[in-house]
């Protein structure tokens, strides 16, 4: 298991598609950005084949420990959840090394 | 709250870098399909700021029921983990109309 980054992507995709470096860094650059400006307004994604990314949002709130009883503070919170898409599901599904038992 | 799509930020990007419009294009889903293909080899992909894509596998498997003790056969399952990097994690929080409790 490697890790990937974005200058790994971007080298890549420079070559791949003959397009200058720094044009490709730009525009990688930029998709990601767009990205985090429509969540921060809860807006979702779509990106048919890869899959959608959407906030949830929690508010505060004031939880009970089921054995306890004793009551505690859960702060708000927002976070981004990623769901698959179509084509994600499938390939992950093709390299899977795990045999699915009926 | 908004579904914003790949063709809208294409569009949104070709304006705003004066890139062709077909190079944005073929970038972004270059750089889709790449994060998709590395996924399927259990690459985790790790983007400064955006945040982190990595697998999680779970074996096929029987698991009990607590309460019934009913044995279930629980299937084997491969699924992608999306981790907010930090400045998504920033500007969901500046956004956010909830008031944390301290």
């Amino acid at each position: 298991m490697a890790t990937i980054t974005k200058k790994e992507l971007i080298d890549r995709i420079a070559d791949s598609t003959q397009a200058k470096r720094v044009v490709v860094k730009r525009i990688i650059q930029s998709f990601l950005d767009e990205i985090i400006t429509e969540l921060a307004s809860d807006n979702r994604l779509e990106f048919r084949d890869f899959g959608v990314f959407e906030t949830r949002s929690r508010n505060a709130r004031v939880a009970q420990n089921p054995k306890t009883l004793e009551r505690v503070k859960v702060p708000s919170k927002r976070s981004v959840k990623f769901k698959m898409g179509r084509l994600m599901k499938e390939k992950l599904a093709d390299a899977s090394t795990v045999t699915e038992q009926a």
